[in-house]
């Protein structure tokens, strides 16, 4: 019998009172899913079956499994590989925050972890959580079920812990729009401080790996300038001319394809028109502003943002991990309307970066 | 005889060795163009026939008047308010900087404030100019057409000083995406330390007034944070507590419907989809990355950016004025293949003010 060359990933459930069980029985339904990935859900197999239900696919089987050894991989049944996370199905309550929902989404991304470390998925993806759900329950459950930590920040932090990872960096993606930061959660002055020439060239260097690992021989990154227009050559700003340039520059004599600094209002729309395969933002609204323009659509029936195609990957983690860009999205959750596009990519991205590496070996 | 109460829009030709003039032909033979407005481009009738020929409208009259009282106003003539520029527009070299190019830009652009000042024209427009020639002209006529300036920054500055004004903002818009700017132009440091209630308060003004200039009674008026996430209540960064949200109390307890600070990569994608009808901006890139990002579009081929949809005005003038919101495209110039969509628009903002402050009076 031929190997079976789709890799395994494991899918987190996220938050059962939000959209993860809905969009994950959705992109799990379309037949292109399982032409190059072997999927798995990794949740309460009973709420995936309500979410089914929710979206009239009655047709669908649902393959509870303690065991990756026991999933079938075939479009038509969905894959669960299941914990008992929720009491009560029929009588959970969804779009809320909850100590039981939070606990069950902080449950899954463990297992996922867990499965991944082991070689039993051969990479993950993350539906969403609610931050305050999880504390919650990590506060209620003081530890018990979380090696003795009380707080995350989101699902990142724990793939970082439970990885024993210090250094990795968000990549935020779009189609063929691709950023990573040289800063995130800091403020605006802070990022200034932040850009200094080792640490540029740093982002660089993990973007110029993560765009090979997509499958891309010879990436053409693109470094953002930190100042309106570059700074015209230092008549606003120096830290193109002190920084970035040294960075830019380093990074070429390497054998690198890097343009830089480019003015941060045209590198954008010129990385989306496809002229550069990843950008090296600055600091973090550099980067999700054009991202989450291109990406999120706002739906004015309900007044709120839809996400449409935004992928997360988290880059310097041993295992692949991508996620979903968006949230739990409890207004609209569980009325069948969330839409999967931003799964369906993380899924695919997923796909790349395995694919990708074992190419490269 | 009815009166005609289609505004007089005053349209600059440009650097006549860029797009300025073939952009301006095909807006003036839409047909659509006429049913709001009566324009006229300010610039050499002969080159503008020259591009009439190049995108084969010999069929279009070229009626070039000395007097706004002989233009025809009429789809199938465009009136050219004509002044002998350019000495042998045959031999005249296009898609290139030159003393000639850059003086008929800047002499188009003089002219046209005289116009709007001296009530012959309701409205004025500007293409591109390029200003390293327009510098180099001022530099070599040595003030003689200029009343003694020998620099400007770009048709904005030239506005500002012609019409003694002080204090202006730029407004870019991308359909009914709009965006003011607390700053521009300064490092992003010292835009951090630009972000003082008093200015946040009259920028806030400028754009309530802005948007009821452009027949919205009630405008909704989005205040972008300067830190990611706002902030997270004074986590990383505190002008959001001290500067900003003081600042957009004071407004709303002027009766304005004034919402923020908002998230800086929510607001744009929210104020896109039509949750606010304008944005403020805290700095430069802040609004021209998303306005940029969704209103320019790359082209592969020659790769370069073209310019589509962006508007950029001019709020504080004492006269009206819009501008196409890009460069003279040298490379694609006198092909026939520059898109005149940022001039339609920049045309519909110039008609939009001018029907909303005769509305206001």
């Amino acid at each position: 019998m031929e190997k079976d060359l789709r890799p395994v990933i494991g899918i987190t459930m996220g938050d059962p009172a939000g959209n993860g069980p809905e969009i994950s029985v959705k992109a799990l339904t379309r037949p292109e899913t399982y032409e190059k990935t072997r999927p798995v859900i990794v949740g309460d197999a009973r709420i995936i079956k309500k979410a089914a239900e929710l979206l009239n696919r009655e047709d669908i089987r649902i393959n509870a499994v303690d065991d990756l050894d026991k999933a079938v991989f075939r479009c038509g049944t969905i894959d669960v590989f299941h914990m008992d996370l929720i009491k009560d199905p029929s009588s959970f309550r969804t779009c809320a925050v909850s100590v039981e929902g939070g606990n069950a989404a902080f449950q899954c991304v463990r297992k996922v972890i867990e499965l991944a470390l082991s070689g039993k998925v051969d990479a993950t993806c993350t539906n969403a959580l609610n931050k305050e759900a999880m504390n919650l329950a990590l506060e209620t459950y003081k530890g018990r079920y979380s090696d003795g930590h009380t707080h995350f920040d989101g699902n990142t932090e724990i793939y970082a812990a439970y990885t024993c990872t210090k250094r990795y960096t968000m990549m935020l993606a779009y189609g063929d729009l691709r950023v990573v930061h040289v800063s995130t959660h800091c403020s605006l002055r802070e990022a200034c401080d932040r850009v200094k020439k080792d640490r540029v060239l740093d982002v660089i260097k993990i973007a110029y790996e993560a765009v090979r690992d997509l499958g891309i021989e010879r990436p053409r990154i693109a470094v953002a300038g930190l100042n309106p227009h570059s700074g015209e050559n230092g008549l606003f700003g120096r830290e193109e001319i002190d920084e970035i340039i040294p960075a830019v520059r380093e990074a070429s004599g390497m054998g690198m394809d890097v343009t830089g600094p480019v003015p941060p209002d045209s590198v954008f729309p010129e990385a989306a028109g496809g002229l550069y395969d990843i950008v090296v933002a600055m600091y973090h609204d550099q980067g999700h502003i054009p991202v989450k323009t291109l990406g999120f659509e706002f739906d004015r029936e309900s007044g709120r943002l839809m996400s449409l195609k935004g992928v997360n990957v988290t880059l310097g983690l041993p295992i692949i991990r991508t996620s979903v860009d968006h949230g739990t999205g409890f207004p609209i959750a569980w009325k069948g309307i969330s839409s999967d596009e931003s799964l369906v990519n993380a899924i695919d991205y997923a796909v790349r970066l395995y694919n990708g590496r074992r190419t490269r070996g």
